[in-house]
């Protein structure tokens, strides 16, 4: 065991090997975990803290979302969230482009920080995986006219982009958190962000 | 954001930079989610893909068992499971020498692989968080008299650690499936496990 242990480990390791095939992330948010937990599941604050998810719009039952994905130029993209209050998991099922078949899925989980670092807060894990979509769009033909960027041509950079969306969500949530503001923001921040 | 995401990209990151903090590791295993998740809620499995738990004991209701660990010699491991069947979430609560504060969580979640790499099968993740109590030991008065060794200096070795046992699991769970045996193996088996 020893000698398998030594093999596995290393000083440094490539960017492929760690975020090749998965892209897990983590951080502690100073925020109480059911609040985390429902921020993450309010699919439209989506449009409030990543890079590019734009302009929610209810686009079906049960809470089918359409954004603009400002990645895409004026690509859609569709988002179905299914959350567990019990298991504090919250899983993005999006698509670009297309509605009916959601594959590209944001595995997020909220753990309470009390349990695993002890202190109060939430630990937020997030992974993605390499769907063999990001590197062939399954559906070329429901893609945006002259749009030459892939969804997954940005996989290489996901690590660092969900990072930056992390440290988002991990500033909007603990000063809310801090300065007692309702989780979901004010009616007149979730009004602004309806019409932006 | 290109600034900003071209910063956090890198050819190499060092060992304490992925693993210093959290310890997250993920693997593709070749048998269907529902067993996946059976054969990991069932604590007494854990003598069977684990390097060091053995001899499961049950302690205390609920679904307490105590293990010996090997690693740190005659040291009890106590151990409760807590599962979501909806989520595919089993969390292991475990720690050393006493089971009354169980601190040391494997964060398990199994995610159907038709969904996120398509094709069937399971994705198992499975995260552990640096909690403060693996750099001192905050109940020494409950160790074994003599012991020499914290499991947490073993937390550089966890990432090596965690995938030989992530890999055991793959190995056990794919034979069974591949050969159409019982996910939680012949009752001889279950027997032998038990009277180790």
């Amino acid at each position: 065991m020893q000698n398998l242990c030594l093999e596995l480990t290393h000083s440094v390791y490539p960017h492929d090997q760690i975020y090749g095939d998965y892209c897990p992330i983590q951080g502690y948010i100073n925020c109480p975990p059911e609040d985390t937990f429902q921020y993450l599941a309010d699919t439209k604050k989506l449009a409030e803290w990543t890079y590019s998810l734009r302009n929610p719009m209810l686009h079906g039952e049960p809470d089918l979302y359409r954004f603009t994905d400002q990645i895409g130029g004026t690509t859609p993209c569709f988002c179905r969230t299914v959350a567990n209050r019990e298991a504090l998991t919250v899983d993005y099922h999006c698509a670009w482009d297309q509605p009916d078949h959601l594959w590209m899925i944001y595995l997020m989980r909220v753990v309470p920080a009390q349990l695993v670092l002890d202190k109060p807060g939430s630990v937020v894990l997030w992974v993605n995986c390499h769907h063999p979509f990001y590197t062939r769009n399954p559906y070329p033909e429901t893609a945006v006219p002259g749009r030459n960027f892939w969804v997954g041509d940005a996989w290489p950079m996901f690590y660092a982009g969900h990072t930056v969306e992390l440290q988002n969500l991990k500033l909007i949530l603990e000063h809310r958190h801090a300065h007692g503001l309702p989780v979901l923001g004010t009616p007149a921040v979730a009004a602004s962000e309806v019409t932006a």
